[in-house]
Formats: C-alpha cells, sequence, structure tokens
C-alpha cells in the first residue's frame, strides 16, 4: 500500500514548506505552535496506552502541510476570534491524517514510520487499530467542541472520503486494466479530499467573527471558499500522481523504499496506466506474476522505457498548474504563499 | 476480545426488545423502518464494496436495541420534526456499534457473525479495517448533515470513549490483578458510552421543534436529558458485565462460544475480579497459562465454585436497579418501556 505517509516523506519538499513558514512571519509560526501542542494534549488526554503510541505517531513530526493549509486559506485578515477554531480545525484535520496512517500501518504491518517504529510494530494490532480509532474519534470531538456544524460536515465529508478510496484500492487490486478515471477518482478520494477538508476549514474559519470587508469587486465568501476547497482538492491530487509516480522512478536512495513496492501490493498507478498504451506486453501484465523486489524493479524499468513516466510528471504539473490558475482573486501575500505550497508539491520534479 | 456483537446475541431477550417494540405502537416501528432503511441507504450509497461488506454487517440483524434506546429516551410527545433528527441519530449510533464490530472481528480474525462470514473472513483485513473506518464516517457524515452539533458532541464522545477502552483492555491484558474500579470503568467505555449516547441522543431530538409543555412540576429538559444518558450508562455497564458472566458461567450451548473465551484472550472480568478475593490460588493466577479450551474450562469450574458467578450477577442487578430508581419523572408509557429494556438486559438471568 502506498501509505499517505511515505508520500509526506518522500513528495514534498521541506524546504519549501519551511519557506511558507518564514514568509508567514510570527503569527503563522505561533498558530503552528498552537497547532502543535494541541495535538500534544490530545494524545496525552486519554490514557497511558494512547498517549504512548499516538505521541510516537503525532510527534514524530510529519511537515504538517494540511495544518499549513488550513493558516493560509484562512488569509491574512482573520480575526483572534478565528484563530481558536482554525487551531481546532488545524489539529483536526492532522488527526485524521494520523489515524489513516496508523490504520495503513496496520494493513501493511509496516515496522518503521519516519524512522520510529509504527504503533503496530510497537504494539500489536489491536492496540494499533484501537489507537486509529481513538484518533479518529478525538478529530470530530475537537471540532464538536468548537461548535461549527459546518466544520464537522466538511471533515466528516474528508474522512468518509478517503476510507471509500482505501476500498476502491483494495477493490481494484491487481487488475491491470483499471481506467484512468477510476484511477485518478481514487486519487481525490484517498488524498484529494483531506487536503480540500483543510482549505475549506481555513476559509470557513477565516471568515470567523471580524474580518475587514472584502473589496467591492471581489466574488462572494462562499466562492471564495468553493474555490479553495478545490484548490486544495487539486494540489493533494496531484501529491498523490508523483507520490505514485516517484514509487515506479525511485530511486530508492530518494524516496526511502524500494521501486515498484505499490506494483508488489497489486496497486495500478498512473505510470503504469500510461505505460500500457504505449507497451501492448505491459498491457497483458499479470500483477500476480511479480513476487520478488527483483521483478517489480523490471517492470519499473519497463514503464520508464514507454515515456510513461514523463507523461504521468506532466499530468501531475498540470493539475498543479491549473490550481494556481483558479484561485480566486486573494491578497497577494496570501495567493504568493498557496502557489509556494503548490511549488512545494512539485518541487523535486521541475 | 469479547466482541459486542456476542454480548447482542447473548445477553439480551429478543423478546422483552419484541415486547417493547409491540408496546410502542405503529409508530414505533415505523421509525425503527425508517432507521432500517437509512442503514441500507448508507451502506448502498459509497461504492460496491462498502455496499456488499456494510450491508452484510448492517443487515445481518442485531436487535437495534441503541436504535430503539434512542426512540425510547426521546419520548411521546416529539414532533414529526423531531422525527427525521432522531433517524439520522438512531442510524448513527448502530453505524458506529457496527464499526466497532467491524473492527472486533478485525482482531479476533473472527470467522462468523450473527452466522454470516464477517468482513475480514470475506474480504481480508484491508477491506475489513477500511470498512469499519468508513461506517464510522458515515456516521459524523449522518449527525453533520443533520446540522445538530449537540448531536455530534455526544456521538463523539462515546466513540472516544469505545476506542479509549479497547485500548485499556489491551493494556490490562493477562493482568489477573486488575482493579475492580478499573475493570468497570473499562466496562463503562466499551459498552456504556455508546448506550448513553444513544439515550442522550434520544432526549435531545425529542425536544426538537414543537413539544407539548412539561408538567410544571417537572424537572428542566437538561437534567432529564442528563438523567437519561445515566440510565443509558448504566444499562450498558450491566449489559456487559452480564455478558462478562455469561463467558464464564456458559452453557456454551446459550452462548455459541466456548467458556473462558476471555480468559483465553488475556481479558480479566469481573468473576475472576471478585473470585480471586475468595480463593488464594485464584489471585495467582497467569493467564499465559492458559492454551487450551480445557485450560479455561478449568478455570471457570473453579470461579465459579467460589460463587462469585452468582456475586457477578447481583453487582449487575443492582446496576439495572439502580438505573430503575433513578430515572426521572416521566410519562408512564415511556416510562414503563424503559423499564422493559432495562428488564430485557437481565431477563435471562432472572
Amino acid at each position: 500500500m502506498n501509505g499517505a505517509a511515505e508520500r509526506d516523506e518522500s513528495t514534498t519538499s521541506t524546504a519549501a514548506v519551511d519557506a511558507v513558514v518564514q514568509a508567514g512571519g510570527p503569527r503563522l509560526t505561533a498558530l503552528l505552535e498552537r497547532t502543535e501542542s494541541r495535538l500534544v494534549e490530545l494524545a496525552a488526554g486519554h490514557g497511558d496506552t494512547l498517549a504512548r503510541h499516538a505521541t510516537a505517531t503525532i510527534s514524530a513530526g510529519g511537515k504538517r502541510l494540511r495544518p499549513l493549509l488550513v493558516f493560509l486559506t484562512a488569509g491574512e485578515g482573520f480575526s483572534e476570534a478565528a484563530e481558536a477554531r482554525l487551531v481546532r480545525a488545524a489539529a483536526a484535520v492532522e488527526l485524521i491524517h494520523s489515524a489513516s496512517l496508523v490504520h495503513d500501518d496496520v494493513l501493511d504491518a509496516a515496522p518503521l514510520r519516519r524512522g520510529a517504529p509504527t504503533v503496530i510494530a510497537a504494539a500489536g494490532r489491536t492496540v494499533a487499530t484501537a489507537t486509529g480509532d481513538l484518533l479518529f474519534s478525538r478529530a470530530f470531538a475537537e471540532l464538536a467542541d468548537g461548535g461549527e456544524i459546518d466544520d464537522v460536515r466538511a471533515l466528516s465529508a474528508a474522512a468518509s472520503a478517503l476510507a471509500a478510496g482505501e476500498l476502491m484500492q483494495r477493490e481494484d487490486a491487481w487488475d491491470a486494466t483499471v481506467p484512468l478515471e477510476r484511477y485518478l477518482h481514487r486519487c481525490e478520494l484517498k488524498t484529494g479530499s483531506l487536503f480540500e477538508a483543510a482549505c475549506r476549514l481555513g476559509a470557513l474559519g477565516g471568515r470567523t467573527g471580524f474580518r475587514p470587508p472584502a473589496p467591492a469587486s471581489g466574488p462572494p465568501a462562499g466562492d471564495v471558499t468553493t474555490a479553495l476547497a478545490e484548490f486544495g482538492r487539486r494540489i493533494g491530487l496531484a501529491f498523490q500522481l508523483l507520490d505514485d509516480v516517484l514509487d515506479v522512478s525511485g530511486p530508492a536512495s530518494r524516496t526511502g523504499k524500494a521501486r515498484g513496492t505499490d506494483l508488489l501490493d497489486g496497486t495500478v498507478t498512473l505510470p503504469l496506466i500510461l505505460a500500457r498504451e504505449r507497451d501492448p506486453e505491459l498491457a497483458q501484465l499479470d500483477l500476480h506474476g511479480l513476487s520478488t523486489p527483483a521483478d517489480a524493479e523490471q517492470v519499473c524499468e519497463r514503464i520508464a522505457a514507454t515515456g510513461a513516466l514523463a507523461a504521468a510528471k506532466g499530468q501531475a504539473l498540470a493539475v498543479v498548474e491549473a490550481a494556481r490558475a483558479d484561485l480566486p482573486p486573494l491578497p497577494p501575500d496570501q495567493r504568493h504563499a498557496l502557489e509556494l505550497v503548490a511549488e512545494g508539491v512539485v518541487e523535486r520534479y521541475s
């Protein structure tokens, strides 16, 4: 399975995220720090076992890309009253992300994540499943405590999509003929939806309480929210596409895992989908026939030989470009920050 | 693990539930049918894989005890406007229950539930974990769509408690010295919390829109809600205590599973906790030393010989009695229905 955390590690440039945070100044840094503290509190507040394992998962780092999107889409003019809502939203999104990582690791029986033992490795399947369930529940409890039903709606839609995407991936496993459209929809469900929710939560939260009125020529607030959510969806989609390219392109020294891991799992992704149009033998590929990393590596080479990797990257870059082009009218600094994040997603490919 | 569905099957009398439904008349029947339809819709609406496995889980029956409690605690005078809210709440509670069953089965690698293959048996660990996650998410989406933040709050608290209880059970596994208080708290988390949420959701939903004013002498609505929630918590606690007694008392012909299943899982429950005070050798029991059903059976006999089973039943019955005694002032029919449910929980023991 191509777990979301591996994506985290491999796809987005840490330098780009750092640049965005730097540009955001002390207020953005303070909001991210409040989110971090809240995550630690939430991990600590539910018994020893959760504290141990959830803290290990939550606090082990990650770039906090989704919380960052919450704050960046909230804009610059948001009130202090909005801050609490945004911090809740940022923590909730990261909790859902963490929960999905813990469950992914259970499914993969993965030994390590971000260099540390996974919950399943440290404590077994039962604790890991329950830890994921608890992180998941806490995300909704956190938003419920905030009292904003729109926020709950946005997050529950994303959480449903995430699980539906995981199910779809299993449904399509080992099927080398999966249609492109279905693959793209799966990526939107699995990854795009939580990015979309982060941006929607930011846009909603940023309007809490007092805010300077939008310029008279600007679009209504609802349209801006929809447009920012769409931006998030596309960035998430591109994130997933590029991660799927990395799985085939490697090198392992950059991704931290062997090439073709997805193929060995029976997961068919964009490179193979594009390559099978170009190489008739790949169209006949029986994924069950791949049993060793060397087999997978060989298929990766064959996919690369068709030029499908460049084509797949091109599709992902086009998605990012469209996301940037369709950003709604925003204050220049906010627009710039969101563009930097978009660049960060693709930076390692340009 | 002593999965909640086994509890469902073994502890509460179907006849008692039927009697309550009968007494509730066509309106209660209609609400339960609407809940059933909604559950089928929710299972069907998210792709083939979910439809197949979730429908199998959700539609395989169960007594719908939690939805029943939602409607019974809503009372008799609730408006038609409240019905939609209550049906959502009933469906959401049952979805959380179903999600926990699916995850329990994953942990147990259980082959059958309610006579049908479990999701994990039919489709493997990945699909089962994701199916549970999706049912879980759908529960929150269902409440978010209803727009009542108090409902989301009640359900997320219960979902968190459920997972925390599961974690606590793993934390305490194989420890024959676990304190009584800690065991009782675990039961409240694992089972009491969702019953509590069902009753709270019913009490909250029943007040939606128009409702005949309470008698001038009655307590304020908030107190009634709290009291009904407490009733639910205690009924759930008793439900779990009695299920734990059944695991030791058997007979297998009644429970559908071998005696001492919990002991073999390392799960220490009330009978052993009470018995170890009476039989010093049981206080020294090394649960890791039990490896066969015959070993477990032998410990069950030894526990029974101390009289601990009768004492444990007595504790559970006292909890139910306290729940009934502390019911708030209610219309006679509503009170009677809730008392019937309470009786149903203990019927097979009296």
